[in-house]
């Protein structure tokens, strides 16, 4: 099943059925919000699949064409973000290029909890306090996940995903590591995330769902050039390892979100990155200059991920950087 | 005023008004949770003002004695937790004693977002993985805000408290230093908080309410003996400039808790912790060994924080310790 939020005034607006195509859309019957959906899951799963089967065979006759530039995010808010860093790569870049201490060789996930009572938009602008925090981007999937108890292990959380979306989780990196000497962790260099307009059942990537991770390539862009597609499948954990991290000591609510951290790949040489930072780290590393700037207010971040035919997915997140007072 | 919340099978509860004296409580007829009242505040109070004083005044014919055992915590869920580290003497014997860096000399407050889609009732017992993880709580002073916009500033921020409320913060001290390592910082060490059952707003404190700090001592015990009563006026930065760290670059909803960590005092040796790990660090530096041992299943840990003529404020936090697997 693919889901859309479409605003209707309340935080959490109106949760959609989106088709196969991404192309039509049909409010859903059974639920009026996603995280409704996803605290009744087991009960209304059935009725929203029988709906989903009906709008992809043409049958609805309330669809209409879905224009995801008016989407919010699909989970406007959510109990939980717990953003993780599964990406040996892209710790490794960073590590060697900023002296931080190997945070990556102490054997257990990575992994904050971060700003949830609003994911942003695909299209919405991202308002910052200045750029002079080194406003930078990290392209991410992430999945959303039914309740989980405390203790539950990684095996059977693997059932416990329901969602994947596809996330920009914007970073301030002149503040990172600030807030990562005082070993609190990342508070201010963490600002609200945007998801992309799409919300999929694992079934929707096909063979791409493959080890609780998504085996395709995020295609990251800025203002209009190509910035890299780092394939998602590379996490040192999967999805589900996470999860269980994440519950050692608490009870995840449902619609928990659980990120990847910025996709990154070892050959990054070919692929390119999915945020600035770690192209930075490359250049530092070749040249010992990092010679890529960070974002200015008015820039463009474009992210997507498509199937190997080429056909949609979780949509395309699309935002501009702008500063907070003019919002 | 006061506030409680009632189990009504909900998760957000039944928001109660309750005396001046902690003895009766009554439905709040503007609302019926405290999340909503928070969120329409300005339309709100003046209702519940109105009704506070009637009840006060004993003329509130459906108001029923107050059961603080039966409570929730007040405010049962928020979008947001979180958590600073505010009163110097912690820091510098928690370094001391444990080799960490300076973390305290960087000049910014410290803080960490955590669990806040369900906070402890008063009396719940409760769950931990393992006595392993060394168990600990920490007494602390937190304010609920109103819708606080990014960017604003500490004094601007000083009305944006609308209730003061007693938290434990449990902590798993094993775990706290290894996640302080790695960057990312607090997220298994850091389980769900409890609340005491009354939130105030700040008038109802008199006096004690001076600085955007809380001037009382907050009375810890563990299994009936006396632990500690340190004063949470030491704070190194008030309420307010905690709010306005939070908001530099997110906007904080209504219902937004910031918590101060745990209470301490400089004169720690007359005036006890409000954290185990602490006197365990003091331990240390005085004998080169911790001799207090972390709680075990089974420990009941008591807070309580009284005014000057020792009449009721927040009520009491009175919690057993338990494994997860029981409850």
């Amino acid at each position: 099943m693919r889901f859309a939020t479409l605003p209707n005034g309340h935080p959490d607006g109106r949760l959609h059925l989106v088709c196969r195509r991404n192309r039509a859309a049909v409010p859903t019957q059974a639920v009026a919000t996603l995280l409704e959906a996803l605290e009744h899951w087991d009960d209304v799963a059935p009725l929203l699949e029988r709906q989903y089967r009906l709008l992809n065979a043409g049958c609805s006759v309330d669809s209409v064409a879905f224009e995801a530039d008016r989407a919010m995010a699909p989970l406007p808010r959510a109990w939980q973000w717990l953003d993780a860093s599964a990406f040996d790569s892209h710790g490794q870049l960073m590590e060697q290029a900023f002296k931080l201490q190997a945070r990556h060789a102490l054997g257990r996930p990575l992994m904050y909890q971060g700003v949830s009572d609003r994911f942003q938009g695909p299209t919405e602008p991202s308002p910052f306090p200045s750029e002079e925090d080194n406003i930078d981007f990290e392209g991410e999937f992430a999945v959303i996940t039914g309740p989980v108890e405390m203790g539950r292990d990684a095996q059977s959380c693997a059932t416990a995903t329901r969602l994947v979306v596809q996330v920009n989780d914007w970073s301030l990196r002149y503040l990172g590591p600030i807030e990562m000497k005082t070993g609190f962790g990342m508070l201010q260099c963490k600002p609200r995330c945007s998801m992309a307009p799409v919300a999929l059942t694992p079934d929707e990537l096909g063979d791409a769902w493959r080890d609780s991770r998504v085996d395709l390539a995020l295609d990251v862009s800025v203002n209009g050039a190509h910035f890299g597609h780092p394939n998602g499948h590379a996490m040192s954990v999967g999805f589900h390892e996470l999860i269980a991290h994440a519950a050692y000591s608490r009870d995840l609510p449902a619609g928990t979100v659980i990120g990847s951290g910025t996709i990154s790949n070892a050959d990054f040489r070919r692929v390119g990155s999915a945020c600035i930072a770690e192209r930075r780290a490359m250049e530092i590393a070749d040249t010992g200059l990092a010679s890529t700037p960070f974002l200015s207010f008015g820039d463009e971040v474009r992210m997507e991920c498509r199937l190997a035919d080429d056909s949609p997915l979780f949509g395309a997140i699309l935002q501009q950087v702008v500063p907070v007072a003019n919002r």
